[in-house]
Order: C-alpha cells, then structure tokens, then sequence
C-alpha cells in the first residue's frame, strides 16, 4: 500500500486492476481495508478487494477478488490526505511489517512496496531512512544494496543515501568488495547468468591516471582485483559518462556498480520514471519496489487526475519475474 | 584537426565530406597539411582540400575544395599513430593557437575542435587540462564554463575537471551565482529566449531538507535567490535524478546547471555519444566541441574501420547555428 497519505493506494489499485499484471503472479495486497477500498474507488478502478485472514486462509486471488490482507484498521479518517504525519507513517510500517513477515514465513514468494514517505516514518518512531533498511532490520540482512533493474542496465549502488561529501570516504576496499559479492550472488540468485559485473569509477573520466582524485587506484582498483580473485567477472573503473552509451549493447554484461546515488540513479531515470524497479540484493527473499517517491501532491485527487501506475506495474512485473527465478531463500554469501 | 595521433583527422576528414555539413556554414580545417591529406587518403572521402594562406586568401571554401589553413608543416613523419606525444600534443596545440588567432581578429566567425589528449599537450609543455582552459588563456577570458548542448537539454556545468571529494568545497555563493549569470548571458547571447535557468542539488534527493547535506540550503539556494534578485529566471535546486524525466518536454527551460561533471555528462551522453556538443561560454567567441576523446585505439586504422564523425558533425551544426545567431563579440556581464 506504501503511505496511506500519498499515492500509494491509488496506484497499487491501479496496477491491479489490470488482468495483464494480475497474470504474472498471484497478487495480494497488503494494507488498510478502508484505504485501499478508497483508492478503487477514487480511481474508478474495476477490482475487487477481498479481505482475509492470512493465518487461515489461501491468499491466492480467485473470481471472487485480489486478496487484501490487513495490516492495520484505522481506516481514511486516520490519515490526512497529502500529508505525511505519524499516522500515516504507521500505517505504513505496519503494511511492511506484515508483508515481511508473510514472506518471512514463506507464505508467499517476495513482496513488492509502494512509496513510502522518510518524514511520515521519522514521525511514527521509525528510524529507518527507507523501505530498503526497515526490510533489513525485520529480516536480519547484514548488509543491503540497492539495485535498479531497467531495461537496459541493472545498476547497483555501492553507497546510497549520504552526503555527497561523504562518499568518498565512506567507500573502501572491503565494502566495494562485498558489493560487487553482492552483485555476482545475484546473478547466481536470479539466474541471470555468468555475465561481468561493471565498475564505474568515482571521479571525472575515472580520475584520468591519478589527475582527478586517487580512489580509482587507492579503493576502486583493489576491489576489483579482490573480486576477480574471487571468481567474479569484475571490471573497471569505468569513466561513468560515457559508459552507458558505449556500453548499451553489450549481452554479456550483468550489473553496473555506480559509486554513489545519483551516479546511479540518473542513468536509471533518464528513460523515464516508469522504467526501472529498484530490487534489494542482500535480504533473504524477494523485494522489489517502485523507483519514485509518495506525491504527495499529486496524491487523491480523484478520478481523471488519478496518478499513474507505470512504475508499480514495472515494479510488479521485475518482482514476479525474480520470484520464479530465484530460490525460495537467497543465499548472499560469495562464493 | 585534433591531436594528430588520435581520430580528429580522420573525422574531420569524414564530417567535411560531407556536402549537407557544409551548407551549414563556410568551413575551413587548420591544421597540418600533411596528416590531413593522409586522413583524406586513409577515410577514402571525396575531399579536396586547398592550402591557403590567412594573411593574404579568402577563406571561403569555393569550387576549388575547402580551406586548409596550416598551422604546422611537421607532417606524418613527426608524430606515432595511436600515441600521444610532444610531437602530437605541440602540433594540436599550434592548431588551437592559430584557430584562436583567426576567430579573435574576426577573420572567423566561430571555431569546433577535434579531440585533443591532455597528455600528449602535457608532454609538450602546455600546462591547460583541456581546450577550454587553453582558450580562456588566448583570450584573456577571465572565467569559462562548459555547455553541453544536446537535443532535449543545455546542461552547464557549475565545475568541471576535479577530483569529486573536491566539489562540495569548490562550489561557493559567488561562483554559482556567476554560473548562473553566464548562463543567462548565453541565453541572451544566442537568442534562445527569456528562458528558466534550471539548478540541480549537490547531494541525493537535493539534501531532503538537509537530511543528506547542506550545500543545497548553504549555497545552491541561496544562489539562485542571488539570480533571482539579478533578473534571472533561476529556479531549483532540483533533485538531480529525477529532473530529466521530469522536464524533458517543458519548452520554457533554457538551461540546466549540473553541480558537477558526471552529474551533467551522464545524461548529457546517455543519449549516444553523437548527442551532444560541448560550447564554451565566457569566450568572446563561438567555439563548439565534439563531446569525445582522441580515442587513440580506433585512429589510423584505415577504410573500412573509419572513425565515426558524428560528434563531430554535432559540433559543427551546433557552432554554425551559434555563429548565425550570435552578435561578432560576445559579452558575459549580467545584465
């Protein structure tokens, strides 16, 4: 459901409302009875949400609806719409509890999210940054890494949300070696084969021989030679603004590790919002969420200013395609 | 014609072949004539050249072939395909010298330069990272920025050739604000219209109120009130992942200023490396620039193998467009 608040709802009525999206998985919904019941309705969406009790019964969708599992019952007069607040920051975690403890118990086979809002979460006592550390928690993963999967590229972040001040510090050659671990236990999990994990470097044309900055040689290099002592096809560092169109056809490239987050992630959008879905490697299952935030401004404002759902139904789609390809565990241990 | 050793003899050689580029405007080569003959040879184009002296000839390209103006006569036997040298970097340098004479004593309305190795002009004892400093020096310009002009996007970038550790301190109020003013003076200058100066954030998400960074509160913003004040239509800071999704279609932005590098050539080349062209401003001249390097590994293979002169022909269109719409001496105080 992600925050009740913003367009979270909405659009996860959307997307299932579709029968295209519906036939990729067995989807259910995790959330607000009366929220999400809103939602449908405010979209004018054709679905129907059928409430059940995840510790009796089957969770599969059948004809008499997409099943709708509660996670809270506050109902729309908790929340004010277009607004983070505690209680919809609650709201939200609590759908994220639930859901992980669904797949934590392994009733159901990964879990998609909807967007949350960081200052909702702060508000409700949640001193998670994210969805992405929150899951981490819940399930014990030592270490995450986010990863955009698109159409093109699969681009992975060795540092994520920080300062841009602080990145350079905050890579070293153990981190960048367990990232690019990271990178080759997916390819493993995800059956996406024996393909060269790709390392961007952090400085301007990779540092030009040592001109610009010395991370190449001092952090990005080490890690890479530790890598490929390890049996993992690591290559690099890269100059990072030329890389993508150099590197666009090329099939036997796995993943892209970008130093930092908007070395990452504007390559990830340029295609446009709806074209990546952003998976979390380093968790014990499946998860895949939408790569735009809550829009809050955007958010229930009826019928045909209803917000677009491309991104969950990108998300939806990556998020059931890992599902059937992966394990019912993942193991992110190297090697 | 580029450092001699790499592909700009080559591509210049290719893109000059070209009847429809050279409607666009009159064109003329510097450089040597020797290695432009050879790279005539080795492309198989259907190119006459015609060596000319500046001091005395017309500089028009007629039925006769098209201006070579020589500005070295070391020839082939100077140089090492393939390798940067003293040899190639002087020889590049003498190019640039003697371009920037012809377009300083207004014999030329404009100049495009071929890739060029910061190493070979190193070893030739000319200290400049690039062009663009080279030719702030020639022309006693006191500041320059570089403006990557692609189809979608003009994106200026606020620094340049450092390493990333160094952006955050090297970004202050006042040389953003004289960012800004120069980008305003472009817009003026080149007639796109009174069009909204657009400015990215330093770090994730624009700092998220200060979550991640200060810079933007410190000095982005701060900055553009300082434009604002000024008559500019500054606006942002934007998140920098998201913005080129977001804007893409909107016809009233002018120019886009990227805190650094990556974060503006990234998406500057995410559409193919034959996207965009560089255009220095601060200059008091029209001077537009392939967006690649010398790419020594592909120069002097022979025919079929050919470098691709497709940024180059991007930089010329761009100058000839430029060197139409721009007054003879182009003036950077704002207002």
């Amino acid at each position: 459901m992600g925050d009740p608040a913003g367009i979270g709802p909405e659009i996860t009525a959307r997307a299932l409302a579709s029968p295209a999206l519906r036939r990729t998985a067995r989807l259910a919904v995790v959330g607000d009875p009366e929220i999400m019941e809103r939602a449908v309705h405010r979209t004018r969406t054709r679905l129907k949400l059928r409430v059940l009790d995840p510790s009796r019964d089957d969770l599969r969708a059948d004809a008499r609806g997409v099943a709708l599992i509660p996670s809270t019952a506050e109902g729309w007069g908790a929340i004010t719409p277009r607004e983070p607040t505690a209680a919809s920051g609650r709201m939200a975690a609590r759908a994220i509890e639930t859901a992980a403890r669904l797949v934590l118990d392994g009733r159901v086979d990964g879990i998609v999210t909807a967007p949350i809002s960081k200052t909702a979460l702060k508000a409700a006592g949640y001193p998670y940054p994210g969805h992405t550390e929150f899951l981490g928690a819940l399930s014990r993963a030592p270490e995450t890494r986010m990863l955009f999967v698109g159409e093109t590229f699969r681009i992975l972040l060795a540092t994520v949300h920080m300062a841009l001040r602080r990145v350079p510090d905050a890579l070293d050659v153990d981190s960048l070696t367990r990232t690019l671990e990271l990178a080759a236990a997916a390819l493993r999990n995800f059956r996406w084969g024996s393909r060269a994990v790709a390392v961007l470097g952090l400085n301007p044309h990779a540092g030009e021989q040592g001109l610009f900055g010395d991370e190449e040689a001092r952090v990005i290099g080490p890690a890479i030679e530790r890598a490929r002592a390890r049996g993992i096809r690591a290559e690099g560092p890269y100059s990072a603004d030329t890389f993508f169109a150099h590197h666009a056809n090329r099939r036997d490239l796995g993943i892209v590790v970008a130093m930092y987050h908007d070395q990452g992630l504007i390559p990830a959008k340029s295609g446009g919002i709806g074209g990546a879905a952003n998976v979390t490697l380093g968790l014990p299952f499946v998860r895949s969420s939408v790569d735009h935030g809550t829009a809050f401004d955007r958010a229930w404002r009826g019928g045909a200013r209803a917000p677009d759902p491309a991104g969950l139904v990108t998300a939806v789609r990556v998020g059931a395609d890992l599902a059937r390809r992966a394990p019912r565990r993942l193991e992110w241990t190297w090697p």
